[in-house]
């Protein structure tokens, strides 16, 4: 099993970026320890961060033909950008929303996904566990002793 | 460690109702399937069901005194009470918003979540993995050996 | 064919309450003269009249097994209750929806029924002959002579 | 007792028209049925059907004239029309508002009703049989026996 | 010196219709005073009244090719008819928008005036008087002495 | 019959600001002109002219003790004071809303009068004639030859 | 003269629940206060608290029979339940709404109150004394002398 | 093949009609052209203009029978009629919206279209060129060697 | 302990203006009432009244120098005077907010208070009572034998 | 004459993506179509297809440098990208805005198209023909026998 | 060259006010620097100051005739002042809008300028330091050797 | 001292893009001029200009590394960008939003900045001057003689 976990704009920053919302560990050490709790589950993950949209577009469309899904925390785009809802809509593979926080307690303009009904499920407001738990939710649906 | 959960209006009826939407399996399964998760991380859990708001904010009033923390299912309630909001925000152990369908992709009416913000975090989309992942995010926070 | 006539809050007042909008008949009364109709058309009908807006989801979930179909006044709870709509959905017996007033035509916050799509059919602004021609729907449905 | 029925726009295709949404019957065969029922009561109707808005408000001040009251399914102009809303109050005799669908639950742009307010009340969602009570109704005001 | 007078839907029950807001003169005795009126001042007028949205779009029109000018009513289709300040725009003939009552004083959607911007202005809220100014501005549009 | 004339905010302008809208007459001219038509209808008038809201709301007190009525171009404040309508619904003389342009036809701020209710009636577009219409429905009321 | 005083949800937690906005008095202390401001004025007062709205509803009821008076702090139903504005609509005896803080000056779901215009009026922001203000009023009302 | 083209309020005085946005050629001058460009690809054209709503509706419902498709210009009712989008919802031939200018770049109440989603497909801005283009529509549809 | 009370625009008609809302006791007879409690509770009090905004923010300004508080009615200006709002921010001293009405039960541009949030806490409904239950606030805050 | 035909986000998955709502049909095999007809038109046409806003913008500038007009689908981004619309706006060569569907008939978030009032025109909801009656626009524009 | 230094309400506060918000020093300091400043530039500056809108709309009429151009700060004024946009848009001397901190990041009642496309252009959010370079833009426009 | 000026999409075409809004001068001549002036200041400046965001998000956080602040004219981003917005609250130096027109005085779409708040301060509607007027800003800021 192939997990892509695809960043957006500014989680390049994390861990300097206004930590007291964020919290205070770098994408470095947070890719870390994904990657150690994948090697568990014997799930191989890559990762992509960019700031740009449309390299986040070009991730998805990738995610359908090399991988069986994606994590995907979409940042300020989330909210913005109705090509990145298409790109999930057009592609097959399972694509879970994942945030920091939770956008839905934050400023205004952050209460809408346009990515929700677009991807499996969101998972928001845990810090770094949202993508632990997202990696979970994939280990589980290959487990045939779980559930 | 000890954990209510605490589901909402019409989920009694879950299996039978709408199964499009939320699937065919009986809260009776699901519980179930929950507990044995809960014993092998051993966790132990309560369930609470009810169709009242003024249960559900007695349910998670008493959450605050016999439970580490609760996940909340409030149905319908989600998007119509700010008293279980101010009873979220009223206690101090940390309660997971959980749905079997993501509420943002839905109608209008179900947008938004009076409990985002009171709230550790939402989980949501996922059936009743829903309820499995706040479990892990429990038991992931007790464990020493994770992250 | 058995029938649940299903009351919602402040209705245990009506012939007291606001007069002018209501009219002066006491509930008993237009449950007398509803019983009476019934009882023409050899329909069995039960009452239930409730404040709390989980009774009245309970009361729907009875609809469901003991009943061929509900007759609901759900009152200021048409307006908020999301709940009352998922019960309503979750449930396969005909609920028809009745209101003594026209909602529509009164306070703002009275002009949206979450009921709507969720219900066979609306009747509005009659007063208590709302209920009556509910009931002679149900017995047109019922009567291989009409239609 | 003499009742006029004014079909508004389309309502000359029913039974052709998205039959999914109105059912298959063509106007003429709801029209004998209705005639029927109107027979066995002693009440007298006459129908009249325009795609006109201009020809339904000269039809509601006719109903002032000629007939003891109206059943108006004023269709799409319902949610436009506040010339139709004008005549209904413009008349003292009791009109009816009908739909063979439950606009509350369709687009949002059917969501609200000019006419709510100037009519004595409202059938919606039953098809045909929604004129069918808006005659029961007239039948039960005019009857003796009845309440 | 020739102005048509054009008046728009439920205009020939006025006296009859909602007297309390609309008062209790009919049309034919307004109409009378206005024609007097237009005689002192050797202004020609001529009366045309319909309930159809087309005729008076085509009365618009003949505005253009006949007269000096159009004093309008457009009663209910001020607030929806985008066609009658089409019609207005259309033509380059001076036509004055009048109302027996205020309607920015009235329900929310009687509060825009599609013809606002169309017209060379508004005289609304003075009831039959509002006509006899809008042929005063006529008149002491004509007249040399007069500014 | 005493009539005051209350010109609001930027008024004192008037010939000089945006002439492309006002037109290029200055007040004093506009004043005189309506001095010699009052002079003819034997009607006396003055003159009061502020920036200030307060002014305003205290000229409007005044008309109630020494006059039997206001004409009044509220300006900008018609679209903002509360404060000049609740003084306009405070005193029993009538007072009729006047505008060079029609703010219907103009920015969105300018699209609700507070006034509109409160007065007697609205002239809107018609340049300084606005005010010599108002001056005739004077002139009107208290003639008995007139209607 | 006999009072009763209806806190709604989340009010057993008063002085436990977020001290910082609503105080650290617990609700005890509160009622033994107002018990001694009540003797001192001779009128006797008894107290419900209840997180569900039907009990609620009731409560308003049950003021109606067999007090004089009630005061309510409906809490969050305040801003949701039409539910209790149609109770206290119902009854005849004055209900006055006091809140801790003032609704107006928090969130935005907080900021309309369905009980506004029903209730004889509204004392917000003044913590527990916005109980004893209310006291104040029924005595005020009773007291002879006062006035 | 037979193609109905409706034009609807005021396109009667195209050419006529605010030249700036419409142009100068009169509409016989267009459907002369447009005749010209039909006689070459061997389509009969019929023209249809109307102020009426009405007979808008009609001439849609005439299409049905008669034509193998219509060009509708609803001018002004684009925006306001929901009844002429249930008459081209109620036929199965079908039917492109065309307009002179484009809709959603003029005033705000022209932004929304009712026929979307009802008709094929919809071409504007282009001036008369529309018509032609939807008639290029029809001929390709219909012509083999294309596509 | 000294306290300004400071009215706004119109309030110098109280008694005259619109009685049926407002009541008819005339402001010095209330004024005069509330000197009489002052004395009785050895408060000293000073009125001021204006109809101007910018002499109700001086006003404000005033009682931070040479009052311990002060009691607000800024009448219409409540709704629109972000100036009074910032006012009443920039000083220290306690300023409560009075309405004879409940502004929140009349109209919609009545319902937002731009002082919320700035003053103590607001005192709606009770007509002249309001100022009485301000000065008992002041005088309860005062008195070491109360609370 | 020189086309450049721009296509945005996710219009490189064509014909994999949603074929129920976009057709089966790949960008080669509808890029192939055009340059068929373009070459029997004698139009140079040239493609151009990016995920990246960035990118569509930067080709309307070269639209401007290398090519008599463009026919862009912005996809996702006419609904967004108020920079493309500047790009559009700040070139004088003629753009033809094109879409497969018609997005006023979708989602609401795809209801306003920014480009509207940039573009010469558009043409909507014809699946690929969208960008043939584009061409044959150019193809007419360019011809002296057409017109 | 002869500057005017408008400053809206509260402003008379700044120092004392808010000091969080808009800092510590006091308005004299801040005039004193300006003089400074305007010493250097060889302009000379005058300073009004005033929490009555009306006095400040004043003064901005005194600017068109004794000033070469004005700074204006109308503080709370800026959002709900239509009267002193006209104002601003009745002369022709430029006027620039300034303020401590940026309206657009605080409360949503300061989103909107009504001084917007009155004046030449806005500096705001850098305390007293939109002053200054308020003054620098009138100091390069008159300097023969900048740009 | 160093700085860098950030251009956003469609600057590079300054100049020769809508002339009557923006001005006639080449970004070229623009940067030259500021580069002066920051000669004369002794201030360093970069300048990068990008259609793209993502770029101008990575130029962001470029600014925290290798200048002492930035002068961000994001262009049509400033609307629509969250991504910028989180860019600029990510880092710590000072960045100055910096606009040609001002965006508050056109059309709607461009009213609002998400900027605002995460940017020191902003400058608009001075055309080329708005970025001479940043550069005077870190200039005094930088400077021990001024202030």
């Amino acid at each position: 099993m192939k997990i892509l976990i695809i960043n957006g704009p500014n989680l390049n920053l994390i861990g300097k970026r206004e930590p007291g919302l964020y919290g205070g560990r770098m994408l470095e050490e947070i890719n870390r320890a994904l990657r150690e709790q994948a090697a568990q589950m014997t799930v191989e993950i890559d990762f992509i961060q960019s700031n740009h949209e449309g390299v986040l577009v070009d991730a998805v469309h990738k995610a359908e033909e090399a991988y069986d899904g994606a994590v995907l925390n979409a940042g300020a785009y989330t909210h913005t950008s109705i090509a990145l809802r298409d790109a999930v809509l057009a592609i097959k593979k399972p694509v879970i929303e994942v945030h920091f926080t939770n956008p839905a307690a934050r400023e205004r303009f952050r209460h809408s996904s346009l990515l929700a009904g677009a991807t499996v499920g969101s998972i928001a407001g845990f810090g770094a566990e949202s993508y632990h738990l997202a990696l979970c939710w994939f280990y589980r649906q290959n487990d045939n002793t779980v559930k």
